[in-house]
């Protein structure tokens, strides 16, 4: 595949914008790509791992002359890269973003992107616990959905740069307003990370001599916890601080149908236990059906 | 090694008595192995996956002349299953389960058991989301943790001969006394368990053209769970049925601790999102430590 775009510019070099960086290379997506970290450090391993031809301090400097600029950062620090980068777009220049919320993200950025600027937010729905520059694989989106939440009236033509630009990652590319977005990620990925947080935490807590046996003999569900329970904590407080109102509303529900199951074990009935638990199973077949396992 | 059980028998051939029966033959750790299954279906199975020497039909019938009986069936039906085989016990046998819960177990299946027949509850901490005779494999309880519960008064030589067995199938097996193990298992295992079921309850009740999506997007968090909530509705529905007040607890503390997790979203208290995040991330990497990963 001949690279389509020119000049790729990472803001953020951490387990997304490290995967960007390795798949658009592989992938031949790009011809250049320029990458800025806000550490030293970060940018002495990106350096040393060779998947940048460019390394630079600002992201001012990266956004300078880019075609496509995705920021791979906590969706809390949106709004400051924007007006950061603001200066050195040019005109016909695309920016996007990899964040898990979408709405607040929009409102952040929208302001400071100059007009002839195409701002299209874009959302891989991947990922793994890890982080850091080290922990990006370029298979990390393949077969994965990327979600494109462009607002009417963006130019087509940019939007359809940007999903050929995900298809060659191997994304699979579909396109919903935010605040379907934001509605649909709050239960399938927003709520089980607070709860998987929240469950480790209350292992934690019990104490004493328990707390060593709690961990000693964790199994099947609680491990699967503790991993999601071990994502980048300025990532997830991002999302929750900018998601509010739908993690709030399934947070609710949630609670509701959780003590419908708590009166059901006290009282013994199980029927109602069953019932459910035989639902579910067969969601996760639907699920299976759909390809998504 | 040489086989040191001579008869063993099984009560169930799902999962767990599917993996007890091919890893007891691999590793050598029975001479001879009868499993009884309920219903024809299972017994038809087994007799073509060819795990086990005899497959009868009554409980009664397999616990003859066996040197070792263990009952693998949900808890929920062992006192009836321990009745049914209490005749046909011989003298110095060893009867044990793989319950998920245990005092409840040791209560309902103790009464039936005749003197100088050894009573040892086990619960092997391994499993899949899978059931039935072809879901077992012989693998399953390698390097994974089986805890035995024997009462005070119990013959040393027989919880011996017990605790050889499981690490004979690569357990490394550990003992508590029966409420501590219900304590422990409450919150690494079943908690996690119900609020599994519960999310993917809650995200399949969204209805409407959302239902579809939810399933479409389901990425890490929500995959997780959806295959936690596929195990077994019976085995399940016993658990919470026969470890209600443990779980109650557990429960009870981890609806505190979502409330406070929900009441920092509603009133934008980040940090308090951020110092959870970071000690549970460190959790995990006490448990990675203690290679329980």
């Amino acid at each position: 595949m001949s690279p389509f775009i020119d000049r790729l510019a990472l803001i953020g070099v951490g387990l997304i914008g490290g995967s960007i960086a390795r798949a658009a290379r592989e992938y031949g997506a790009v011809r250049s790509i320029v990458a800025a970290a806000r550490t030293e450090a970060t940018r002495k391993r990106v350096v040393e791992l060779g998947i940048a031809d460019q390394v630079v301090e600002t992201n001012g400097e990266a956004a300078n002359d880019a075609d496509l600029v995705i920021v791979c950062i906590p969706v809390g620090a949106s709004g400051p890269v924007a007006a950061e980068i603001a200066g050195s777009l040019k005109p016909g220049a695309i920016v996007s973003d990899v964040g898990s919320v979408k709405g607040q993200v929009l409102k952040d950025m929208a302001p400071h992107i100059p007009k002839g600027v195409h701002l299209i937010p874009a959302h891989p729905v991947a990922g793994t616990e890890n982080s850091g520059p080290d922990s990006g694989f370029s298979e990390l989106f393949v077969n994965r959905w990327c979600i494109l939440t462009p607002l009417p009236g963006v130019d087509p033509a940019a939007a359809d740069t940007l999903e050929a630009f995900w298809k060659a990652l191997g994304s699979e590319v579909n396109r919903l307003d935010p605040a379907s977005h934001d509605r649909i990620l709050a239960i399938t990925s927003h709520l089980p990370h607070l709860i998987a947080y929240t469950i480790v935490g209350t292992a934690d807590d019990l104490g004493g001599h328990l707390n060593s046996e709690v961990l000693k003999y964790a199994a099947g569900g609680f491990r699967d916890f503790t991993r999601i329970a071990s994502s980048d904590p300025t990532m997830w407080r991002d999302v929750f601080m900018n998601n509010r109102e739908a993690v709030l509303e399934v947070l609710q529900r949630f609670q509701e149908d959780l003590f419908y199951l708590q009166r059901a074990i006290r009282w013994g009935e199980g029927d109602k236990l069953f019932d459910l638990f035989t639902r579910t199973r067969e969601i996760r077949r639907a699920l299976i059906h759909l390809h998504q396992e």
